[in-house]
C-alpha cells in the first residue's frame, strides 16, 4: 500500500496559503468535547450529502522520535494497516473499500493522522476499527521487513531520485542546529534501514492512546451521535497515565549566517532558496504568525506579489519567485523565499537581486492597497473553505495536534484581518536576520 | 571548584599533534587486565619518583547524552565532587589536598575522566574514594542549583565571552547534520539552564559502573599491587547488567557544501576556518587516520608546513595558517584548516588563496623529504613522550574509552611510520570533498 499523502501534505503546507475559517462561526457547525479518558473530539456538521469523514490525529510526529530512530513515526503509520487482534493484515483498508469508502494516513513533524471517508451510516464501523488499532496491533517480523522495504522505496522515489528534495533535506538540517525539524519526516536512509519491531512498538506504546489523540468527524452526523459512538469505542480504552510531556529540543541562538550549495547532475532548473527561522502560531498569541503569513503573501504569493513584480516583470531575471511560510507547527518554523533565474542569469546574480528587492521592500513598506486586496482574498477563501467540511475538519485536527485550541482556530480569521501594515513591517524586521538563515543554491553538477 | 580541563583538553586535542607511543614497547612498562566485573585496568610503571596518578575513564561523554539534556555529562562531572555516603561535599578534593596531592576531572565528547596525583603510598585511599563515588553520590537540590550556576558561569567565560568559541560551536553544528558531535560538550545554554537532579542521576545510573569504566594507574606502582587494591575497591561493585550499547546517531550522506559567517564586535583577528568530515582511528584499521594525521602535519603543522610556506612566506598574505586533525574520537571526526590573513587581505582573498594552495598541493604531491622529516620528528616525540608516564596513561585511557585496544595503541607508532606518500594523497583525495565541509568566516561586526 502506498501511503501517498505524507510528502504531499507537507508540500501543501509549504505551497498553499493556509485557508482559515469564516468569521461567521454560526455557519460552521463545530462541536468540541472531551471524553473521560482525555480524548478530544471535534464534530463538523455538513448535512448536504450522506457522507462522513473520520480522522484520528495523534500528537506524535517525526519530531517526537527518539534520536537515531528517524522515520519511525511514518513507519508506524504504515504498520497500522497490518493485523490487529480482530483484523488480518490489510483487512482494515479492504473493509473500508468494501463499504464503498477510501482511507489513508499521513505523518508530519508534529502529528500522525488516519482517516476514512465513507457513507454516513458506516461511521460506527470505522470508529470500531480505528479504536481497535489504537491499542491492538499485532506485528510480525515479516511485517517489519516488508514494510521497511516499502518506506525505503518511498524514500527512494521521493527523495533520493529528487534533487530538490535532497537539497531541501540538507537545507533543513543546516537550518536547525538542535531541533528535530532538521531531521526529515521520512527519516535518514541509514536510520530507516535499522528500524525494527521494538522501535515501532515502543513509539506506539508511548504515544498511541486516547489521551494523546484527537478525533475529528466531519459530514452528515449529529454531535450527540458521534459522542455516543465515540464513548462506545474509544471511550472504552483507558488513558495512558505514562504519556510523557512532549520533549522538544529548542534551538540555541542562531548567530551565524549559513549557506550551502548542492550540485546534482539531474537538476534541470537551478534556483536559490533562502530559509529564515520564524515564529509559528502560538495559542492565544497568533498575531506574529498572522503578520508573517501576510508578509509571505505580499512578497511571494503569486504573480502580483512584490518579488514577482520586481524580478519576473520589471527586471525579467526570474522565471519564478515565491515566499512560503508554514505557520502551523508546534515549534519555531521557517519562512522561505525562492528565486528561479531565467537562463543566462547566475545564482549569484539571482541572489543579489533577491537581496536588493528585500531591501527595497523594507524601505518602501507595505502597499496599503495590496494588503487590502490580500485580506479580501483571504476572507473570500475562508468563506469558500467553509463549504468543505473535510477541510474544516483538517484545520481543527492539525491545530489541536500542535497545541492550539478551538478558540484559536475560530479567532484566526479575525487575527488575520486585524494585521496592520506596521505589524507586517515589524515582523519582517525581526524575520530578516541573516544570522538565523540558510541560503541554498541548487545547481546542475557542472554549473558555475 | 573550577573544573578547568574540559575545554583545555579539547583545545589541546585540536592544536597538538597527538603524541604516540615509542616503538620499543619494552621501555614502556604497560600491564593490562580486566576485573571480574568488567572494569579494565591499565598500569603504566615509572619508578623514578615515588608518585602515582590514578585516572578513571567512563565511556560516557557529551555525545552519549539524551536529546535535550546537553551538558549533563559535564554537569555530572562537577557533581561527583559533592557528597557521597561516606564523604561530605568537597571532602574528596580536600582529602586529596590534605594528602599532598591534586585532583581534577574532564569531559569530552566520548568520555568523562577523573584523576588524582599523589604520593605512591596514598593510592589505596584514592581508589577507595574513587570507587565510592562511582556508585554512592548523594545529591541535594542545593547542589544542583549551585553547580548549575557554576557550569553556566563556565560557559559564560569560555564560550559566550569568546567569539572564536561561539563561531566554533556554530561551525560544528553545521558540520554534523545528525550526530551529537554537533552539540557542544559544555551544552547549549538554554538546555543547561534546565538540567535537574533527575537528568544528572539518570545519566549517572546509566553509565557509571565498573563495566563501563577504565582504571589507569601510572607511576611508582607494581601491577600486582594495583590489581589487589582494585579488587578490594572497584572489584566489590557489581557490573551493571543494564548498561546499554552506545547509541550514536550516524550522519546521513553529506552532499551539500556549507558556509557560514559569524560576525562579532569583539573579534580582533578575523579568520577563515574550513572543517571537513573525516574518518577517525578505528580499531585494527588505523591506517587512514595515520595518513590524515601526517597530512595535517604536512599541510599545517608549524612554520615549515605547506600552507605556512605558501601563504605566510611566499605570498605573505597570512599571519598564521594551520591544519588540525582530531584522530581520537569514537565516530567520524573533522579535519580543519585555518588561515588568518594579514591586515588588508579580505577573508574572501584568504579563502581563495587557501583553495589555490590546496589545489597546488594536490598537484605537487607529498615532498618525500618533508615526510621523512615529519616521521623522524614523530619518532622523537614518541621516545620523549615515553618519559612521561602520565601522558602514556592518558593515551591508553582515552584510546580504550573510544573503542581502541591496547594493541591499537602499541601499533600506532608503527602504523604512522608505515604511511607512504601515496597513502597521504589517497586520504587527501577522499577528504577534500567540499560537499562534506563547512567553510566559516569569523569577522568583526562591521567588516566587509
Amino acid at each position: 500500500m502506498i501511503r501517498l499523502p505524507m510528502m504531499a501534505a507537507l508540500v501543501a503546507t509549504l505551497f498553499t496559503a493556509p485557508s482559515a475559517q469564516a468569521r461567521d462561526n454560526e455557519n460552521e457547525a463545530v462541536t468540541h468535547f472531551t471524553l473521560d479518558n482525555g480524548m478530544e473530539v471535534v464534530v463538523v456538521e455538513d448535512h448536504r450529502a450522506p457522507v462522513v469523514q473520520q480522522m484520528v490525529w495523534y500528537r506524535a510526529g517525526s519530531a517526537d522520535e527518539p534520536k537515531g530512530s528517524s522515520g519511525v513515526a511514518h513507519f508506524l503509520e504504515h504498520l497500522l494497516f497490518k493485523a490487529t487482534d480482530k483484523l488480518e493484515s490489510g483487512e482494515f483498508s479492504a473493509t473500508v473499500a468494501a463499504n464503498g469508502g477510501r482511507d489513508n494516513a499521513f505523518t508530519s513533524y508534529d502529528y500522525t493522522a488516519y482517516f476514512q471517508r465513507v457513507a454516513a451510516d458506516r461511521l460506527g464501523l470505522m470508529m470500531e476499527m480505528e479504536a481497535d488499532r489504537m491499542k491492538n496491533i499485532r506485528l510480525t517480523p515479516e511485517n517489519i521487513e516488508t514494510e521497511r522495504d516499502v518506506i525505503l522505496e518511498e524514500r527512494n522515489q521521493r527523495t533520493e531520485n529528487n534533487p530538490a528534495a535532497l537539497f531541501s533535506e540538507q537545507l533543513n538540517a543546516a537550518q536547525y542546529l538542535n531541533h528535530r525539524y532538521g531531521v526529515p519526516i521520512i527519516g535518514w536512509k541509514h536510520e530507516m534501514e535499522e528500524l525494527d519491531l521494538e522501535d515501532a512498538l515502543s513509539f506506539y506504546e508511548l504515544y498511541y492512546s486516547p489521551n494523546n489523540a484527537i478525533l475529528v468527524v466531519s459530514g452528515d452526523v449529529m454531535p450527540e451521535d458521534v459522542r455516543e459512538l465515540a464513548e462506545a469505542t474509544y471511550g472504552q480504552i483507558p488513558a495512558n497515565p505514562e504519556l510523557p510531556e512532549r520533549l522538544r529540543t529548542a534551538e540555541p541562538p542562531q548567530i551565524a549566517e549559513r549557506r550551502l550549495i548542492y550540485k546534482d547532475a539531474r537538476v534541470a532548473q537551478p534556483y536559490v532558496r533562502r530559509s529564515y527561522l520564524a515564529q509559528e502560531r502560538d495559542s492565544g498569541a497568533q498575531e506574529g504568525a498572522a503578520a508573517l503569513l501576510l508578509l509571505s503573501e505580499l512578497l511571494g504569493g503569486g504573480t502580483t506579489s512584490y518579488l514577482a513584480e520586481k524580478l519576473q516583470f520589471d527586471e525579467q531575471i526570474a522565471n519564478y519567485t515565491g515566499a512560503f511560510y508554514k505557520a502551523d507547527t508546534l515549534d519555531d518554523t521557517t519562512f522561505d523565499v525562492v528565486v528561479l533565474p531565467v537562463p543566462g542569469v547566475s545564482l549569484q546574480q539571482a541572489e543579489e537581486a533577491l537581496d536588493e528587492v528585500l531591501v527595497q521592500f523594507m524601505e518602501a513598506g507595505v502597499d496599503p492597497e495590496h494588503l487590502e486586496r490580500l485580506k479580501a482574498q483571504l476572507r473570500a477563501d475562508q468563506i469558500y473553505a467553509r463549504d468543505d467540511a473535510d477541510r474544516v475538519a483538517n484545520r481543527y485536527g492539525s491545530a489541536l495536534a500542535i497545541g492550539l485550541t478551538v478558540q484559536d482556530v475560530q479567532d484566526w480569521p479575525d487575527v488575520l484581518q486585524a494585521v496592520t501594515a506596521e505589524d507586517i513591517m515589524q515582523a519582517a524586521r525581526t524575520l530578516f536576520d541573516k544570522r538565523a538563515s540558510v541560503t541554498g543554491w541548487l545547481m546542475k553538477e557542472d554549473a558555475q
